[in-house]
């Protein structure tokens, strides 16, 4: 069986930096960590993982929970916080937890299974409770929207405030019959939380507060969270006796289905109706026409999220911090009428 | 310390329950695989993973390793693996590479490490040679265009037929002046095949096969692989004194900044020019206008891949299989112009 010694030996290195370069606890130079490397593969030298876990007390591995990979901004997330981690010497693993209770709990189980240093998780599914119960056992940073009265370290963006910027804008460019596309629906929304759908709820309870206080008609129209849900919601919108002339997506990927749906149905945005969209995905900017959006600051949100599980790893019972990411309204073309002759044409206005 | 007895008394199961819930080898009730996990959670069971590997030679993980997250085909092809191995009752973990030599060693590393059953890689850095040594000592399917000599299991895209297609579509639609948008250059291409771009090599290589055949003239633009880089390319091709009047775009990624840099030059699609892309990721037909593409059988992909991993895990000495999937070209409003008076005002074709 091979020995770390026999790696340090055949790599003219000493011990110490075989496990450096291999645990990324301390900085080992590039040349050196890749001679490291090539050595390990060409002795074929076994770590196992259990014993240097309880000799070092690190893997050097954090796992991401995100419910799925096939989404603009959960994708984008994981790639941005792995980019973190790996600037931090961390590497990372991602899972899909399918927003689910049962995907939650595997994940902190993997994590602990597998001797993970951390977790860093969009948690959906599970609540409160469980969420603390969990984070005894591994140091976790919990993402998301979940009202967790700061027993764990949660890392938040202005969901509420967001939303309400989104559609005072709207309101500012004229629109005076409001849609919401999102989940859950409006009659949901104020009879229950549903855990699955909190941001949403937050985004929803932003724009019903802007929408009111600017006087303007609401609607709303939910599917579902993926660009065909959006296609759908354009559908039912603009089946409606008076179709609205400003819709606020809680998601940019709900908008982009929103914008096709309505091209399918001879209707142009910015021309006919004007779109807003949330998470500032970085599609967002590539359609056309663009998609204004409400821009969490993502690099202060992955930056809190390794800066806190750093922190949880070097000290279990450093009190819990949450933290609520700054936002910047992105205005881009779809809610930017490229003419004002065109917008006349989309119909008069109710007298209100 | 709890032992998998404590969890099958408490659970009410056998400790054979316990195992096949934990290591998914043996088929387990959907009601009794949780409560065995809420119980192990409530007990709070450690199992040893390396142990457990040790004993029973699986720990019904898998890892997928692709260059990043934060693209449109690697994040849905992951999800895609992610919920394929879910069906065959196996975990998955997902890594980024960055698409480097070093970060696809990482991969296999951490599977050893890990101790999972199997790895899915795209690999893009690693020689033939070295992944050849690496899959002796981990159960490995190769995503991707190495040309790999049948030595591992490796399952791939018809990438220069697709592109041929892509192109014949273009001449067919009455286009002349061909572009493409990709990587490397026409003129890297001819000369050197790089192994970060085998797959847009070969599709370069359908695109001139097929260009040529039908006596078009060809330009290239390229500035990477993002959105960014397509609008770039645009930026290029409107620069030319003669502007093409159809562009192949080696992956949708670029098509989507292609045609958001044409929109900024005031060049519409299709009615002054038409695109297709490669891949059809699933915003190929959201967009506005929606993307033709070149779309490999993404089923059978995934299928083909969780088939041969299974299969390597289960007989490592099995005979290596070199699997093609099909592809079929989608056509949608990139390559349909509206009306025919549109695109009469493309320009006078010239005369050859």
């Amino acid at each position: 069986m091979v020995t770390m010694r026999d790696v340090a030996a055949e790599a003219g290195v000493s011990a110490m930096t075989v496990s450096n370069a291999l645990t990324g606890r301390r900085p080992v130079s590039e040349p050196t960590r890749r001679l490291v490397m090539e050595t390990v593969e060409r002795l074929g030298y076994q770590v196992n993982v259990a014993a240097r876990s309880l000799r070092q007390g690190r893997t050097g591995v954090v796992g991401v929970a995100v419910p799925t990979l096939d989404s603009h901004y959960y994708s984008q997330l994981s790639h941005r916080l792995v980019v973190a981690f790996s600037q931090a010497g961390l590497a990372t693993v991602v899972e899909e937890t399918h927003a689910s209770r049962e995907g939650e709990l595997a994940a902190f189980r993997d994590s602990r299974l597998n001797a993970y240093d951390g977790l860093v998780i969009a948690a959906l599914g599970l609540s409160e409770r469980e969420i603390n119960a969990l984070s005894r056992e591994v140091p976790v940073v919990v993402l998301g929207e979940q009202e967790l009265h700061q027993t764990v370290d949660h890392v938040s963006m202005p969901n509420v405030a967001g939303a309400e910027a989104a559609t005072r804008l709207l309101l500012d460019r004229g629109c005076r019959r409001l849609a919401l596309v999102g989940f859950p629906t409006l009659e949901d929304v104020e009879k229950v939380r549903l855990p699955e759908g909190a941001a949403f709820s937050l985004r929803t309870e932003g724009f019903l507060r802007a929408a009111r206080a600017g006087g303007a008609d609401v609607t709303s129209s939910h599917h579902g969270v993926t660009q065909a849900a959006g296609v759908l919601c354009a559908q039912d919108l603009l089946g409606r006796p008076e179709r609205p002339d400003g819709i606020f997506c809680v998601t940019d990927t709900l908008a982009f289905g929103v914008v096709r749906g309505l091209a399918d149905g001879g209707v142009r945005v910015p021309d006919d109706v004007l779109v807003v969209g949330f998470d500032d995905v970085e599609d967002a900017r590539f359609h056309v026409p663009s998609l204004s959006s409400v821009a969490p600051d993502h690099d202060g949100l992955v930056a809190e999220s390794v800066r806190l599980l750093q922190r949880r790893i070097q000290d279990p019972a450093a009190t819990p911090t949450d933290v609520t990411v700054s936002f910047e309204l992105v205005e881009r073309e779809s809610t930017t009428p490229p003419a004002r002759p065109a917008r006349r044409t989309r119909g008069a206005r109710p007298a209100r």
